[in-house]
């Protein structure tokens, strides 16, 4: 109808310039809608960018975020096989795979993933499910606490293995940006002195993402039962939430046991948000997320925004190109040497963790068989505990973080020298108090990554040594 | 006469558009003509801007290369005390001043700068006197290895004390570029492949800067008396010249002894142009050094790019402009975001490459007192010693750099990160040899830096607090 009523005023107006092209909505999308097919019908280009999400990237495109690229899956811990080691202890350290697209989320995680990652419970799908925000307020604690498939359970039968969609970022009537987690970043935004009412658009443009890219920190009860989920961004501010404090908020929540060393410790992941928004050229330029993963597209007379969200070196660096004066290959060039040295040195820092880690594991072992290590030099070791638990939140905070460094280059390698300056200091202190009490480390601690690359979880999941990603630079292999 | 030609021929050619502006040179420089007053009447203002290179920059534009802005010296062993342990052993861990400008070089080399600085000989004044290549020709090996006094004795003595001016880069004939430096730089080209008669223009620009904003060795022979200077790019290529090819030159020749360690040692001194060259986002964009740092100024009709030579943060980074979008406050944001990154972690990895070799000193100390460690792993101390010598030359290189690592920021930080990792894998590895050989370690090693840094020299320089730079970050309080 509105439609009608449109061409017959461009008919009545021959005479005068043509109106300009806007938004055409025939269809009113219901207060509450999740359905992404009811969207589909006010909005169907953006709907239908959305659903290339579930296919596969292109392959070969990205060296580091493979993605599930030509329908590979492509295991993190063969591609970093310290991160198994390290990890080991809990779901992570069993599957962890790169990702899919976003229409994937909850179907991944219900259907393809081992299930040791969902043991923390429905607190789980904060991020997978549309369906999140109402399930934590209808069930409070149960929320975070019952387990996983019982809150599933609650979410509409059809929806059920439905992943991020429509109502996720935008407001029912007329799609503007609108973030549906406010249990979660409405929290930490207010914990940072953000008011999530006043916010610039181009700030919701990021923080629609940071719903999700950002880590968070699950804490538990005394029968470790999850009680509560938040960002870990407490006396940060907003543009500068740096690791330091993500780690000083996080390992004050301990999520899980480290296999290696017995150490209970919290957790960093994917801390998209945080690393790009503290101080990059990116986002000083003003940049958002979806400036670089969203570029617009022309459709007809229209311009939308691509919701086919990927890596822009899977796209063509379209994103890149209408500020920048260089070619899509010169850019290329420019990422691949931000990443390449990022990945360098997270080897360096995580193999020297992976060392540290090993150690304590001979100090431990050894203190067991021997019934105590009375030579051993308490105050070197709790030095070195401490040193390699900032090492390890480092470690995690890169190794977790989905851009190898590009989305702020020089905080990357300055996180991960931070990382290999305390794993350092951490051996080097263990091996002076191992050595003290008599314990002989051997010069090159074999990491024996086998025992965790191999029989993982149900499937029996080994080492892919086709997907390892070795030093570009070589150097690792000096050590 | 020209100019009135000119004149006459704009008068006759009232009519048509005006003849455009070019150079006016009444005046033709003689064939090697070294004497920049003879050069300023062809060039009068290049000559002013190259002139004013003896007035000090402005106080309080730049964080960490503050030349000697508001003509405050400032130390740079003070600015970054572990240098003064790491360098001590020879001239530049006496005075090592951040420097003047270019007017000042060879003067403030003879009467302003210990004299232990000079001990390698003439070889020294291959950077610092236009006349360096006339003396290496004239005077052979004795150039390198005669004293400094008598072979600058040999320069005309009006020019005994000019630095480098108009000849070291300019042709007489029409000032076009050249390099005169073909004993260093062009030896060096041929030996990555790159004919020096076959330059690109863009290439010259940045050439004619790395005849001395490059690093050097010094060989000498077996009575430590100079016999050569190269440069050591052996190995590497155009635009590719990597620390690791730069250490694995540089020491091939010992040229010092470090007292800390007693280890014999080869040096890398300000790499600019090997940082710069590789593969930095600057360089790859076709950039080449005077772009930044002799950017174009209008002079009348004519465009002439600013002989004041300095770090753009201290001209209001007018070379940055040109091919910037943002404005000078918000360039000069990213360039002390790059700096700050790289001073955190020059920090890190000087403050354990100086604890490394300060358990060396312990381990020595020992070992004279003992009469020999029976006890010690002498594998796990070569192992020591080798990783500490790939930090050591990592640090030097960056420490040394003229740019706080904003020439190749990921580069930087890179090469940051491997010499902590290899600082802490010698620390590691040497506490456990020392342990196992009963020496016990303190856990927070005292550098005693004052030992190094009060009394040094003729002038008994001291530590000098009001410069020194303190980690960005605040990281290093943990150590």
């Amino acid at each position: 109808m509105r439609r009608l009523i449109l061409v017959l005023g461009a008919a009545a107006c021959w005479a005068c310039s043509p109106p300009e092209a806007g938004p055409v909505q025939a269809v009113k999308v219901a207060p509450g809608e999740i359905e992404p097919s009811e969207w589909a019908k006010a909005w169907p280009l953006h709907y239908l960018g959305w659903g290339m999400t579930r296919e596969p990237g292109p392959a070969g495109k990205s060296r580091y975020k493979r993605g599930w690229d030509g329908r590979k899956t492509f295991d993190r811990l063969s591609e970093y096989p310290y991160l198994a080691l390290l990890f080991n202890g809990w779901g992570l350290g069993v599957e962890y795979n790169e990702p899919r697209g976003h229409a994937w989320m909850l179907e991944e995680q219900v259907e393809h993933v081992d299930r040791s990652r969902l043991k923390a419970g429905g607190v789980c799908l904060s991020c997978k499910s549309p369906y999140a925000s109402r399930l934590a307020k209808e069930l409070g604690r149960d929320y975070y606490a019952r387990p996983f498939d019982e809150v599933r359970a609650r979410i509409p039968a059809k929806h059920r293995l439905l992943g991020v969609s429509c109502s996720d970022c935008h407001r029912e009537d007329d799609a503007s940006l609108r973030f549906d987690r406010d249990f979660t970043l409405g929290v930490a935004l207010r914990a940072i002195g953000k008011d999530p009412a006043k916010l610039h658009p181009q700030e919701m443009r990021s923080l629609v993402c940071a719903q999700c890219h950002a880590t968070f920190s699950i804490p538990k009860d005394k029968e470790k039962r999850s009680v509560g989920l938040f960002f870990p961004w407490q006396g940060g501010r907003w543009g500068r939430i740096p690791v330091e404090t993500v780690i000083a908020n996080a390992r004050r929540n301990p999520e899980w046991t480290q296999a290696v060393t017995g150490f209970p410790m919290g957790f960093i992941r994917h801390p998209e948000f945080e690393l790009f928004s503290y101080d990059s050229a990116h986002w000083n330029a003003g940049a958002a997320c979806p400036d670089c993963h969203m570029p617009y597209a022309k459709a007809g007379a229209r311009k939308i925004s691509d919701h086919r969200i990927m890596s822009p070196l899977k796209n063509g660096l379209r994103g890149c190109l209408p500020c920048h004066s260089q070619t899509a290959d010169e850019l290329r060039e420019r990422v691949f040497a931000a990443q390449d040295r990022t990945v360098s040195l997270l080897d360096r820092a995580g193999f020297a963790a992976a060392t540290a880690a090993k150690l304590f594991e001979l100090c431990h072992r050894e203190q067991a068989k021997r019934g105590g290590l009375p030579g051993l030099d308490a105050a070197l070791y709790a030095r070195a505990k401490e040193f390699y638990e900032q090492a390890f939140y480092r470690l995690a905070f890169i190794g977790t973080e989905n851009s190898a460094g590009f989305h702020n280059p020089a905080e990357a390698l300055r996180v991960l020298g931070d990382a290999v300056a305390f794993a350092g200091k951490a051996e080097a202190l263990l091996r002076q108090a191992l050595a003290g009490a008599g314990v002989k480390a051997p010069a090159k601690v074999d990491l024996e990554l086998s025992r965790c690359l191999d029989g993982r979880g149900e499937r029996k999941l080994g080492f892919d040594l086709s997907v390892e990603i070795k030093d570009p630079f070589g150097t690792q292999a000096n050590f």
